[in-house]
């Protein structure tokens, strides 16, 4: 049996990590901002592994040094970052093989499950779905990034929150509650003052949004599931949610799922809009959904942890729970 | 009389500069790259301005200090770039009063009719729409830019078509026949191998997307346009035209216009897109086109040229025609 083990999730809006013994019991935690290299930039994103992993191990109070594998999961496993350098910023030593970069996708999956192959619908900042076998992805569909692809992801609903905002600000677009939030969110207040043919604030929102990166524009995705809700949604809303579900729907109708197939789902914008927010699931995503065993998961962490005991051998329920139980007293502490 | 007068009209795609007398009688064009500092940056922007501005004043023969006026047309003509390092990038050393900067909608508006009133649709890269009084806008609609905006412009077109292709190659997308023109485009031969659970070409082809700044993708417009015109239209590229020409409807709808009002429409998807591929219109921008008097313009440099005739007192028909005929007669040469 090997030494202790260091899993790092790299997310687009926070890093986690934990250290665990070879027995999959969680010893420690440490979190940090944003660990992906595409929206932060590299420097940014070594830097909050760096942080997370650290942290981490001082929890658990084990050297650096000491550290047997890891197993690094992030969006875009074959990305620009090379292995050394992400070794280096968490400060492992040991052999390269022990060293694996797995995708968001295997990481999220093995999170909710034990089971060594079925399907995983992430859905935070991006959204991706796709098949895994033993950390590795099978099949991909979505996941093509916040230009080409991410539909349905917090990313793509907030960018629809803020294209529906302007359009009702110049007038071309339907009257929506959504903008009131919005301007609230970005502190600009809303006057009679015109310049160069448009309101005010509507110039001022815009600078103020074309001067973040766009991925940022994810924070507005809980307005729209918000303003979705409750007895009497906003339709403008409420269609952005029906379309983002429509979107993750058609994800989940490519992979071509056998009733009774397990599928883990998670991410921010799952958790906490498509599937925790009280708005209306789309009929289309209900209709994907129907027959298949959904497992929820928080994120990829559980799931980075797994795999990383996977250098040492086949992970069974048994120890899956260990981890779980383990890593979800860590963080309720 | 003042002396000779010089116009640019820099663009998204491409800058046109031209010199005229102060009769209105055009001498000498030039032409270079992207003017747009947004989508290319101050530094190109400007040299694209220096150097159609210096070809115009070669072929006119004219050497740089005799100019007494000039006006600069562009997309946000409040900008980022300083008055001082426009002057500096056309050699205008005049007094800074006689350097006017004016918006893509209002030189494209002054580009078909010497009304000093009425309303312009700019769809080229990006998509606005307005009222004008004496170059200035009275009312904008759109132009918000690539993330927030622009919908049914170029970029906006391009956009979709990507996007589309996309999830036909990963599977979560209706098939099309853009696909194949996108990959031959892009130079991407398709084939049976994949990696990280996607065909390796689908890899290659966002690689190559995300490497070019966003509003490259404009060049794909024309692939939508082509594929839903003709007898048998692909019904996906078909959906993306008729999403565009609705978007484009809801300017012109914010905008009031009444029966027998002048719409001066113009700009490279306009004219080569929505007005002149074959392609069917939406019911929605017909019924917006419905009884205006639609005036097709080329681009901002005819109107660019007529506002700088503008610093010097009114503009008459008769004058407007003596620019436009004249510089067709340049431009044909």
């Amino acid at each position: 049996m090997s030494g202790p083990l260091l899993a790092v999730d790299a997310g687009g809006t926070s890093t986690r990590a934990v250290v665990l013994d070879a027995d999959g019991t969680c010893r420690g935690t440490g979190r940090a901002g944003s660990g992906n290299p595409t929206s932060s930039g590299a420097a940014t994103a070594l830097a909050s592994m760096a942080r997370a992993a650290r942290d981490a191990l001082a929890a658990a109070a084990v050297a650096p040094g000491r550290v047997t594998g890891v197993v690094i999961a992030m969006a875009g496993a074959e990305g620009p970052l090379p292995s050394p350098a992400l070794a280096a910023a968490v400060g492992y030593t040991g052999p390269a093989a022990r060293l694996r970069r797995v995708g968001d996708l295997p990481a999220m999956y093995s999170s909710g499950t034990a089971d060594a192959v079925g399907a995983a619908l992430v859905c935070g900042t991006g959204s991706v779905a796709g098949r895994v076998a033993d950390g590795e992805l099978v099949r991909v569909v979505g996941g093509s990034g916040w230009l080409l692809g991410d539909a349905g992801s917090g990313y793509w609903t907030g960018l629809q929150v803020v294209r529906a905002v302007v359009a009702h600000l110049d007038g071309s677009g339907e009257a929506t509650s959504l903008t009131a939030a919005v301007l609230a969110a970005e502190g600009v207040a809303a006057g009679d003052a015109t310049r160069h043919g448009r309101p005010e604030h509507l110039h001022q929102l815009l600078d103020a949004l074309y001067a973040a990166p766009p991925l940022a524009l994810a924070r507005f995705s809980p307005l729209a599931f918000a303003a979705a809700a409750g007895p009497a949604p906003d339709p403008v809303a409420a269609r952005v949610v029906a379309q983002g579900g429509d979107a993750l729907a058609a994800l989940l109708r490519a992979l071509r799922l056998q009733p009774g197939e397990t599928l883990v789902a998670g991410g921010s914008t799952w958790r906490h809009g498509v599937a925790g927010s009280g708005a209306p699931r789309s009929p289309a995503l209900t209709a994907a959904l129907a027959g298949l065993r959904v497992q929820p998961a928080e994120d990829g962490l559980l799931g980075a942890a797994v795999l990383a005991l996977r250098l040492d051998g086949p992970v069974d329920a048994v120890v899956h729970e260990r981890v779980r139980s383990s890593l979800a007293r860590l963080r309720g502490g």
